[in-house]
């Protein structure tokens, strides 16, 4: 570019920065006609040493099988370019070894990224702690509740199940309403438990059948097949991740139960897919773009660290009911 | 680190890469043992001045709203990761203008990546050549035909699509079957119709009905909706996508057709969603882990540009009728 302009390419620098010394209206016109002939990128290994930051986050999350997290994983990577910055991606496997976590978390931390979007999954007090230590800026997203002394954004959990399993006992007037959820302990399934039994218990219905599998299709799968394999089976089912949902309206299918009039279902999480399941799934809505905004802002925008929450919203499709079936045959 | 061990940070580099410069046994104990407490990554942004590599390939595609991208996505991080690269994506949507995939582009190669691996959806003449105006090295994947001077990798979509058609009619005896299929002139559609056709007249039957549609769930259900309008619909369908074959199914379902006894349906890609689909689909399998590793190996060893194609399986599942159905009611 420089040799192309004839002149240093201290001068170049001086033409694009606006100084600090001054070019003359000739020489500066040649340069920018160079710059538009070959394009101009300053390189970013340069720069990132001399301003001190690469312009780029860590994203680190897994699961990415879940098209939830694909879903969030882009519009994370849609906020952070909208802000000038990159994304680059460690995919952390919740199966992977503590010492592979660690290598990936590492190698983020020598490319001085400028600050960390980790998903709740992978927010061990361990990993943390781990980018504390290095001073690592970092927001966890899909937050179900507060971390002390960490800035989190999350859906509004408990309050989405409730209005899925309401819905299913106000306007369909199931007493028996299912439920089929992850059995790892996490703190985002407690906040969809608590809505399912909130909605029961002001309804005053007794805690209905529970079944623990997987956060899976295959778990959904496996959990109702033990709710139908019950003298007693439930009228309606939530299962607490789309995912499961899938699997849990496969296994209806299998087994000849008709969806919904036999069995209804609702849903928790809400991308494409479960719109074009069959029936086509009612489901509360994760705040994807929202929550995906928010976790770029706070990492961005430093400030005392606090928890974030957005509201889940009901879509309403034919598994619940809502929409009239087709007559099959 | 040099400043815990009270030596310079030259030492620090001397004990890590053991020269140039010796260095005490006293003083190498002490480095090390630093290291131990404080772990050591050296500065990415350092070293790429250095040696020239920032150990990251740049990932040009779109479309992850389609699972069959987001996997194949997921193995090229897997591979690149194990090659000791790290992958920062470019999410050039095909709706974007040309000047903001430009921009994605020129960030990329300001960010100095040591190669581009770029979906053949994007691969337009313009892009490639602007990549190699800028000596940046580059594969194209997912591409269904060899580019003249570009190194490629792909599936045989062709045969994959006549493994599909033909079990249709060798299997199951179907006489008519017809294809949906996008409209948008993308060469890895040609070579899909080109297998429906070929299994078609091989058997001597006339090219079935065709009808085309987005490369979308919902462009699927308008294909299948304008097929099954006719007076004579077809007895199946072969959807050359999966999001399409998952659209499919659901116009077959909301019309009241049972698959598969009224029609059959078989489709192309494979991702998990088409497995708890219901009916589960029998689909034409891409080949994503041999192309993503076969893509990462041409872009790190350079050599002659060349087409590598990989053969694509036929998972036999519901759709298709090789699976007895369950009795409804």
């Amino acid at each position: 570019m420089a040799r192309y302009a004839g002149v240093s390419s201290a001068v170049v620098s001086y033409v694009v920065n606006g100084g600090p010394r001054p070019v003359s209206e000739e020489t500066s016109a040649r340069v920018r006609s160079a710059i538009d002939l070959l394009g101009y990128r300053p390189n970013v290994s340069a720069r990132a040493l001399r301003i001190g930051s690469t312009s780029t986050l860590g994203l680190v999350l897994g699961g990415l099988e879940n098209p939830y997290f694909t879903e969030l994983a882009l519009s994370i990577q849609a906020a952070a370019n909208e802000a000038g910055y990159a994304v680059v991606m460690g995919n952390v496997d919740r199966n992977r070894s503590a010492a592979s976590s660690r290598h990936i978390l590492d190698d983020l931390i020598g490319r001085q990224v400028d600050g960390f979007l980790v998903a709740s999954e992978n927010a061990t007090a361990d990993t943390l702690e781990h980018l504390q230590r290095n001073n690592a800026r970092s927001v966890v997203f899909d937050a179900p509740s507060p971390i002390p002394g960490h800035s989190t954004v999350g859906p509004d959990a408990a309050q989405g199940a409730r209005s899925a399993v309401e819905h299913l006992v106000s306007v369909h007037g199931h007493r028996d309403v299912g439920l089929v959820i992850g059995d790892d302990g996490r703190a985002g399934a407690d906040a969809r438990e608590r809505g399912w039994q909130d909605a029961l218990r002001s309804a005053r219905l007794l805690d209905g059948p529970l079944a623990r599998a997987d956060f899976t299709r295959a778990g959904g799968y496996e959990g109702a097949r033990r709710l139908l394999e019950a003298a007693n089976p439930p009228s309606a089912v939530f299962a607490s991740s789309e995912l499961q949902g899938i699997g849990v309206l496969y296994a209806l299918h299998e087994a000849g139960v008709r969806v919904p009039e036999d069995v209804a279902v609702v849903t928790f999480d809400g991308t494409a897919e479960c719109e074009y399941s069959w029936p086509s799934l009612t489901v509360a809505r994760q705040p994807v773009d929202s929550m995906a905004a928010a976790a770029v802002r706070q990492l961005l925008t430093p400030g005392a660290s606090h928890h974030e929450t957005f509201p889940m919203e009901l879509v309403v499709r034919r598994s619940c009911g809502c929409v009239p079936q087709p007559t099959t045959g």
